[in-house]
């Protein structure tokens, strides 16, 4: 009878999820859930402020966790915002401070009827991902992060520049870790129906440049304002909206792999019982040894007690 | 050929302005400026990272004055960052900074070829239009500010909690300065089809609770995050959407009204050519006593060498 | 987990509502039913080609009434397309063939499982709002009429396009019946700010020439194609995705008044639970009469099988 | 200061662009032109009775070719209704009819000040592009067509269907005429990144039936209603926006191709100065064969006064 979505953790990134999702009406209900309990009444009134000017209207929840019981779709926000001023971008920087804050959520979530899917936007996100699963026992295939949906939008962005063609005319993926040891399976890019190594060698695209250019786009981004959130936002909510429409699309999230033994990013079919379908790449072993050492990374950086075990 | 809007001034206020615009495809070309380049430069790539996963393409362009020669509507949401930490929450604390700087960016527009509208939502409001419409020399109909258009919408978000209906079956109007002589008109306020003197007397509604609630909104929104934004930058792109479609639509903002001799909010009809008709409410002289109080503040505050002069 | 809306009913207008969902991804999940097979199963494979090219996915499903177990709003759309060649336009000549379609739709929404809303559109459309509400025996405000929401758009269109003002800005009701017995109820009429009285007297407003001009709007529509879609199609989404929202807004929509004893259009607040409040306008005693005259034309027309008793 | 568009035929295709345009408020000014001028008529009053309950204002303005001198699209949708009772579905039975319509509108056209795009939807499609190309003037990559932007959307959903994953997941073409000779170039479709072949190997894909899928898809929409429609103008209204947000977009769409000597359908680049830069595929023999086939019938069916030179 409703679509009902709920945001936890309203800093720079929830807010932006919030008023995409409020100012297109795509929900009904939309709960927000922040420890700055200030802060994210504010935020509520600021959206109910809005409403006589927006064509949907949009039933608004402050800190409520009992809303949680018949929520289609939890967006889990939760950083921490102390850490912005951080001098190196790195996402384990947040590691530890978040992982407290996210199980801490995770287990008031437990607590509630909640039966629905997660969307991890919190970094480190393939870690996050496996501590929300773990803590909630949740179905893997119910919890699940942004992961390099938005790496690989941050590609096809600077591919696209690089050839003047619209990003969406650019296919492809970013694959593993949403973090450094993340990579652009350049073997899956392809634009004008060529492939990269094609465009390389016939339009001189300079691959080295542009690799740089896409690991140094959030970086980028995030020093010239201390966050960055309408990209990650937008890949967050297009997500969630794959899941309420049940749309089966494609798109690179993390999910967990059991070749693997990770959460981490790849291609898989999205609807609304979860990741519906794995796809399988075939990647060359170069791409296959990146993706290893990106499974590893993560691994290794993931507390044993919320390690997520094989079926 | 083209819907092309400018965004002067990209704090809290105008990145809400144009992340609402991008997300929902309103516009072809948009245009975002701002003294801090590195700010601008970042909210721009994080725009052109979402669009892989948007609907529609926006073409941003960044701290480019020459763009305005042919842009149709330029949002001014200049303003202060710095003076956000203050602890009053005074829109004319703001005045001495946003004067200059107001000033300075009127003077980049004259420059140019631009002969569109201005919609102005730096604060205090009535003042910074003024500024603008003296410096740039463009018709006074052609610039405009938010006004109380976001003051009418909080007053509707009141009475319709007060209520239990939808801001949007709730009208009316705030009127006067959009600062704190602005008042609500009460005289043509209307609910479900009664005047909101009958529902005081009948269904016990408090009047002095809610016009304390609609005087503090703004401030309770402001000081939970220091800083207001979904609310004003709806308003100012829906005021942006009225001239672009050539609406007609009366909507109460910022205009200039001979009879005061100033800019101040007040009902008008909107469109292509900007203040197309002036309304003219039937208020009873309490009302116009408070009005002709905001007017004056408004002149009392406005420096002389902007004062608007009457034709 | 899901918005689910059905349409009963194939023709211009039903297809027209589809056209509107689907266009704009407004539910998650659409079942669509007409006794044309062929027709329906054909909509719903152009809807599908159309989904590459469309930014939301919407699941279709044809003619399947066991969907209707957890849809939460029908909109019935059905007609008589035969009578479309009819000379007169009478929306009771409609009535004996469809009285029989929504007798037999309502018998067959009775046997499955559905616990929602519905929005009638089919015509005369307060007898055929009785008719679901007797048959389904769904509670009173669970059922209703998009009645003369439909002729309060066409009124504040000629109204609008008198004043030279956006539709928008015009507030105001038609009341009664969806049928020659409407009538504007022009004590509710405000336009400027000012009641129609003022503008008829001040601005020459001919108020004869504008009642000619609303009671003929459906006619010139009709008379051009031989239907009416777009206007009414708009105006049941808008309704359905009122109840979708539970939005608590003000709409003029058919809904059984108890005074009347029959489902007649007057204004009500619409949210998720269907009819949440009703609302008392102040009427002139010739505005009574009329609605009266507009309640007993309705009850005369309506089967004594269908009458719907008041609690 | 404006997005203005024009369509040219008001049958159930141009009716329908209509309707997604003005639902959606996707443009300014709407000029609408047909031959039936109570149909059109009755058209722009239905959508102006929609307007009190949409979010977005749109002018309409009715046959009117004066409007067409500052209009940035003209959508052509000029068809042979009567001709929709025809028994056997072939786009070229159309073609003396539509010819002689197409050729006085273009004429028509040319006597304006237009000076903008032309997306051609009427059929066959290719012949009617050529025509409008040679009688107006304009430049060549100012004229396109829908061409098999449907089809490949009609490609996208069967393959989606038969692969159980969503049309916007599939990549690939079909090419040629917009008609019989047109086919899908299976060497350039991919899903959950693998080739089509791969497909058709591993998970029994069986293409002969996909093909034939296809094929009839257009033809089991048209035989349950006489018509086809929203498929079609969803094409066209993405195509429009795409020039008008100058998106640098990839599209399958008929545009001219030096080295056929005709307007078919292949991909380029589009954006607002229409065909931006036209894509090399790499197709195999067979596929190019197809193509010389398809580009072979066009140009038997296009009288030779409207052959297109190339330069």
């Amino acid at each position: 009878m409703t679509r009902k979505v709920a945001i936890i953790g309203m800093g720079n990134v929830g807010a932006a999820c919030a008023h995409y999702i409020v100012s297109n009406g795509f929900v009904d209900d939309l709960v927000l859930i922040d420890i700055n309990e200030k802060k994210v009444k504010s935020d509520a009134l600021d959206f109910e402020d809005a409403m006589a000017n927006l064509p949907y209207h949009t039933n608004v929840f402050v800190n409520d966790y009992s809303q949680l019981d018949d929520t289609d779709v939890i967006i889990s926000a939760v950083g921490n915002i102390k850490l912005q001023d951080r001098v190196k971008p790195d996402r384990f920087a947040e590691l530890e401070f978040t992982s407290n804050a996210v199980r801490d959520v995770a287990e008031h979530i437990k607590e509630t009827a909640f039966d629905g899917k997660i969307v991890v936007i919190s970094n480190p996100n393939d870690v996050m991902v496996s501590i929300y699963q773990q803590v909630t026992g949740l179905p893997k295939k119910h919890v699940m992060g942004t992961g390099t949906l938005l790496d690989s939008a941050r590609m096809k962005r600077a591919v696209g520049a690089a050839l003047n063609v619209d990003p969406r005319s650019v296919s492809g993926y970013n694959l593993g870790e949403h973090g450094n040891s993340q990579f652009t399976a350049w073997s899956t890019v392809k634009v004008l129906d060529h492939s990269i190594a094609e465009l390389a060698a016939d339009d001189g695209l300079d691959l080295d440049k542009l690799n740089e250019d896409i690991r140094m786009g959030g970086f980028t981004v995030f020093s010239g304002k201390k966050y960055t959130n309408y990209g990650i936002s937008t890949a967050a909510v297009r997500l969630t909206m794959a899941i309420l429409n049940d749309a089966y699309i494609e798109l690179p999230v993390s999910n967990f792999r059991e070749e693997y033994g990770v959460y981490l990013s790849y291609p898989a079919i999205v609807g609304r019982d979860g990741i519906i379908k794995q796809i399988h790449l075939n990647l060359p072993q170069e791409e296959l040894d990146k993706l290893q050492y990106s499974a590893d990374f993560i691994k290794s950086k993931l507390p044993e007690e919320f390690q997520v075990t094989s079926d």
